[in-house]
């Protein structure tokens, strides 16, 4: 019931996953009374779903305390119920990201070792890749060994889903030699060092880095992912709209548009932001997907594809195995000058 | 002798404001073999120039503290030198942000209730305008008190450089209800509320508003701040690029690009850098900008034109007339729930 079209894409993306993945079943909680008029089109869903009838749902702007609190009945909560009693083994949902973070901490638990789960997504790079980066928001404020958990986790999620076996890590920080960052960025660091990761340790990377895709894991405390997944966003949007207006402009730039529409298509579809829709709430006993709350179905199936992708690939066993390789703690001499 | 294509694009940078400034007079701090090459073709500037003999200058990677001890009679340094014995009225310079900063510091000093100077700078909006953000990575570390006298000054510079009355300050922070960022952030927003700033207060905004152009001026810390800023100018060439693929992709693409380029042109003028290039060295006793190192000779023209405006202006005076209505300090109960 979550997100600005629901239950209508929710049920039209999976859909669309039905079709082509035929050992799928598919359980939607929600108001049936909404359900059903929707669901009796999709005929790759027939026989292949259960609906589990509540009327409660979070709204978007519900607080994550209250959501946690109050709303027990809600589809977003039986969901998460269904994962931990083994039910269901994986959550898909388009709702209010805090409320799902915090229902999902409380009723999954956090990976043993793991202080911290956090909100793992990956954006298209220039290499024609994508960047893995988190967290997205999940956590506010991160020390050094949270930031080090949030590596692991990065690593363990780019060879599952990106299928890169070594994937490359960086630190987000900035520039400037005398300006390096934060300290809990160079503890990060040495952990890192000390770390079966080690190899794979990029070091610092910057802003800008992450389009260029200079490594494919880019961690960072939930405040500045958030912000910067957000800038992203905002930046790609302002940038595509000016080149509409541009297409729009003249009936010289219409009759252009008619010629070189279809490349721009074919280009610009590695950014659409329905192909890298689906967001994992890693680090819990359950897989959790979060899509964006403004998607379409297409979107919402490639949420779905994500999470039987990290299903499939034993995200949380490979993320436990990572983990157990415990790394030196380096004294707080090393990283101190 | 700062920036890539020193001193070229300097020279040249200063001879296109010569022609439109005649009351103009530059002093041009650095090697006099490489400039007077250069400047003999330089026509708007005959008559109007005065080269200070300097074979010492700062490289690009040199450490801050190094360069502020061992290079005092670097180009950078003279120049600065030139404006605190009133020989200039402001510096321009392309070369290290960091050095640029902490020599402005020693010699200039901040002003007076200014803690921390800051690199405001202003990037287009998706409404045609341009935000103002501050700070972009002169301070890692910000406290709310710090944050407030950001916003004290990127207000001063919004009114004094985008000549808009009343600019609505956001301060930067995350979206979820409950994970309202840092407490530096409450703080800093408890104070604008008890300030002159008050009406033109906006409360927080999310990455995406900086290019939406919400509020007229963004605050943040140095650390997020210059994150911010380097993953737009990531996005922006990563979409670019894109663009530039598909009008080569084919035959067909490229005609239409004959059709279409002119408005593409004119629609996306307002995102080059080169047009926003100019970061001020804001809350210092003396006007320092900063041109980005990468920029040609339109760009320099720019943040000198900047520079000029803001002297016109009289940007320091304004700040300091402003930071002189000092707010209530609110207590700590206030901003704890």
């Amino acid at each position: 019931m979550g997100g600005d079209r629901a239950p209508q894409i929710v049920i039209d993306g999976a859909d669309i996953i039905a079709q082509s993945n035929p050992d799928v079943h598919f359980s939607l909680f929600g108001d049936e009374n909404k359900i059903i008029p929707i669901i009796q089109n999709c005929h790759n869903l027939k026989d292949r779903y259960t609906i589990f009838n509540t009327e409660e749902f979070i709204s978007a702007d519900e607080k994550p305390s209250i959501a946690l609190r109050r709303y027990t009945k809600s589809s977003m909560r039986l969901a998460i119920d269904s994962v931990k009693d083994k039910q269901c083994d994986v959550v898909v949902s388009a709702g209010n990201t805090g409320a799902l973070m915090a229902i999902a901490k409380v009723v999954l638990r956090p990976l043993e070792s793991i202080d911290r789960p956090a909100i793992v997504t990956s954006i298209p790079n220039q290499k024609n890749q994508a960047t893995v980066l988190l967290d997205m928001g999940a956590n506010i404020d991160c020390d050094g060994d949270v930031l080090y958990q949030f590596a692991v986790m990065g690593h363990a999620f780019a060879r599952v889903v990106l299928k890169i076996d070594n994937p490359k890590i960086g630190l987000l920080n900035v520039g400037s030699e005398e300006l390096k960052g934060h300290e809990e960025l160079k503890i990060a660091a040495s952990y890192i060092k000390e770390s079966h990761l080690k190899d794979d340790f990029y070091g610092y990377v910057e802003g800008d880095d992450i389009m260029k895709g200079t490594v494919d894991v880019v961690v960072t405390d939930g405040f500045t992912g958030n912000i910067t997944l957000k800038t992203i966003e905002g930046s790609v949007k302002m940038i595509a709209s000016l080149f509409k207006e541009a297409f729009t402009d003249s009936i010289f730039s219409k009759i252009g548009y008619l010629f070189c529409g279809p490349s721009i298509t074919k280009k610009t579809r590695s950014v659409d932001p329905r192909m890298h829709n689906g967001a994992m709430l890693v680090g819990l006993n359950g897989v959790v997907v979060k899509s964006h709350g403004s998607t379409d179905r297409i979107g919402f199936a490639n949420a779905i594809k994500v999470a039987i992708s990290l299903l499939d690939n034993n995200i949380n066993e490979k993320i436990i195995e990572e983990l157990s390789i415990k790394p030196k703690k380096p004294s707080l001499e090393e990283f101190k000058e």
